[in-house]
């Protein structure tokens, strides 16, 4: 992309009613609007992270077996009356009445609806086990929206329901879902630990939340030091092994990692003093395992290989899409703005060239431009006629990870300035050496789509 | 995927409710289940279709130049007041009150946000001409939504709005987004055809609609069977070239071809007696040039180079996305089911295992089933444990374009069978033979997704 062509409007002043870093540096880098309180639009530069970390979540999700669909957002209250939650969910649910008078609900979460899918097309347990999610925009009408898209009225979330014969079944579809978290939070450049959580209004006997440290962090959190030892990695899993997923929930979980609803401080103490921390967390997501509960009042039931009906055994797993370009911006930054780590950034490379108009200056930054687009890879170019220390502030403040510099004085002796926006640092090296080093930066991070 | 594990519900009975094909193809398919009146969800292989005509949108829009964002759902009712068309809108407009008695409502369009977002951000001709577009759901409240996704409430559409400083730049963003929108269908199989339409509720003194051809078409069509010849192709087209996108414009839309909102029988009588047409169309998109009508009600004006503030002259671009799965189906199919065209099929080629159990069948699928994921493909391997009659019926009804039908006999002699959906020709080729077959098929094919 061309910047004389994109629509990118970026803020000089700091807009006065951003609380946190995130939701600063998204209005100013021009990201998000706001169109009313918790409820933005998404401008080009922030669609592109919001759809980045929506294919990794896809591709991660697929990696696991999990199947992806779509619910509508508009649905009917009558399927919450059967679960009982249309009345308790009170008033963070936005209700509305059609033309016809009909009751009817803007989506929070997705339990009904997908219950209901499911017990009109399953009714044997040789079409288990069965996980359904989708990645669709809920809202949640909170008294007090603040922080940006960390705690807006409308957002993205990608909600996903396992359906089980056993528990035992249940509760590999729920370890399932850890390692897939661990691997989709990691290709984020994010540490998100799971954290022991309470059930809250969903309910659930087994639940972790994954949560990212960052001094905004809504939540107090309590954990052992070496549970941020921990890296996945790109470790090999089969998703059908029940040992391996095990395993590896049990290598994250076992550490103390807990929320201040099960913080636990005699066993707290019991880990070394010096291991013991308490710090603030961001949640960015959440896995339940609740049994028979929305299967037993909706009729959710197969035929087991006796021919008995039983309720399947469910659990709902979410990851806040949107919310996470929040997480990822607190965990990510400095004064200068934002840092994107490579997996989400919205451009592999910024292209600033130091003298449009300059001969030798322009040629060169377009055959970096075509090098790098004909890899497959989106350069942002700052072909505008501005000074260079604006354009060094744009890319800074919006925080593409690398930056090839390219000027006349450096041309004459055949070099072009690669720099890290992370460290700093800058390396000359000719145009080809850049592209094929910006090239080899980005292939562990190809995102395909979906 | 293999089908032992994916979620197909097919229902052998044609569901009563259902009066057109397209509509008891969906459900039949286990494409979408209906949740309430006009609102569905979106089971796997239906949201398989949606994402890929999605896809093809997206990459079709920004080969033209257009910048790809997204607005909320939810849009406050003072946008719309602004604009005179809160109270114009009538019924069809879903209004929802929020917690604390703000008037909101779930946009059916979004001349109005985007309006406010240009506005709000863009102040000069310079950052001139701009189109931004989203694929993003709506919600009208239709009072009798019928025809599945055809007429549904809930809807997938993309909508784009162009933004410039002439009349003269408009009517080029109009161009652009004609040739674009061709390409699009045709590469989704379809032949539209723009016709001269009305502007209707948004104005607009320019505007076509896109029509496909359908015996179950809602609009009567008149049209110079001239127009069915043309074929876009995949001519290389420069966006930014005006005599180019006017050229394209002319070519397809010279010929006589109107809705009957702006039929001229008497126009329509010059067009030779052989060549006239009455027929049926479904409408898939619609383009409007409305000139000065938003950005004067809500002033988006940006300064002009002899400094003056001017009104900016606005478009608006609609595909209907959701529809685009319906009017595929009336336009493709037979007795026996859907016939996707190659761009949009949900699974690339079907792989039917005539006998499993058998050991050389099994491991022939399998290896079918490798090459062709390995190739980047996505095949379906049917390889539950049902009879071939079954098997060869599902893959019908869901209307994969290729089946690769692999069998103990066959593999004796070292060959399976390719059969094409819309012929129903077979052929006996190795399985090499058939993966390179398939893969050459589809190489034109190819959607990278965003």
């Amino acid at each position: 992309m061309r910047l004389s062509r994109y629509f990118l409007p970026v803020l000089k002043e700091t807009p006065s009613d951003a609380q946190i870093v995130s939701h600063r540096y998204m209005l100013r880098a021009g990201m998000i609007k706001q169109q009313a309180a918790g409820i933005y639009t998404w401008l080009p530069l922030g669609f592109k992270v919001l759809r980045k970390i929506e294919n990794i979540v896809h591709e991660e999700q697929i990696r696991a077996g999990h199947i992806p669909m779509q619910m509508a957002t508009i649905q009917p209250a009558d399927l919450w009356r059967e679960s009982g939650r249309y009345d308790d969910y009170g008033e963070e649910m936005l209700r509305i009445e059609d033309r016809h008078g009909r009751d009817m609900l803007y989506g929070p979460t997705n339990e009904e609806v997908i219950t209901d899918v499911f017990r009109s097309n399953v009714s044997s347990y040789k079409d288990l086990p069965l996980t359904l999610y989708q990645i669709q925009w809920k809202f949640r009408d909170e008294i007090r929206p603040r922080f940006g898209v960390m705690r807006g009225r409308e957002f993205y979330m990608k909600d996903g329901y396992n359906f089980d014969l056993t528990k035992e079944d249940a509760l590999h579809a729920y370890n399932r879902h850890l390692v897939s978290y661990l691997r989709t939070y990691e290709r984020m450049g994010l540490q998100a630990i799971p954290m022991r959580a309470d059930g809250g209004p969903i309910g659930g006997d087994y639940t972790h939340e994954f949560l990212v440290l960052a001094e905004t962090g809504e939540s107090e959190v309590f954990y052992d030091s070496a549970v941020t030892d921990l890296t996945f990695g790109d470790r090999a899993i089969d998703y059908d092994s029940v040992e391996q997923c095990q395993g590896v929930l049990e290598e994250f979980t076992s550490k103390y990692a807990r929320t201040d609803e099960t913080h636990d401080e005699a066993i707290f103490n019991e880990v070394p003093e010096e291991r013991r921390r308490v710090a603030r967390g961001i949640e960015v997501g959440q896995i339940f395992y609740f049994g028979t509960k929305y299967s037993e009042s909706m009729g959710a039931k197969v035929i087991d290989s006796e021919q008995k009906q039983v309720p399947v055994h469910m659990g709902s797993h979410g990851i806040g899409v949107s919310r996470l370009l929040g997480a990822i911006i607190e965990a990510s930054h400095d004064d200068n703005g934002i840092i994107w780590p490579e997996g989400v950034t919205p451009f592999h490379c910024g292209i600033v060239n130091l003298k449009q108009g300059d001969e030798a200056a322009d040629e060169a930054c377009e055959a970096l431009y075509k090098a790098l687009t004909n890899a497959g890879l989106e350069p942002l170019y700052d072909d505008r006629k501005e000074r260079a220390g604006g354009k060094f502030a744009t890319m800074d403040l919006i925080g593409l990870p690398w930056r090839i510099t390219v000027g006349p004085r450096g041309l004459k002796n055949g070099v072009v300035e690669v720099t890290s926006r992370r460290t700093g640092e800058s390396e000359e090296m000719t145009p080809e050496a850049a592209v094929a080093k910006i090239i080899e930066i980005y292939e562990p991070h190809r995102v395909s789509g979906l």
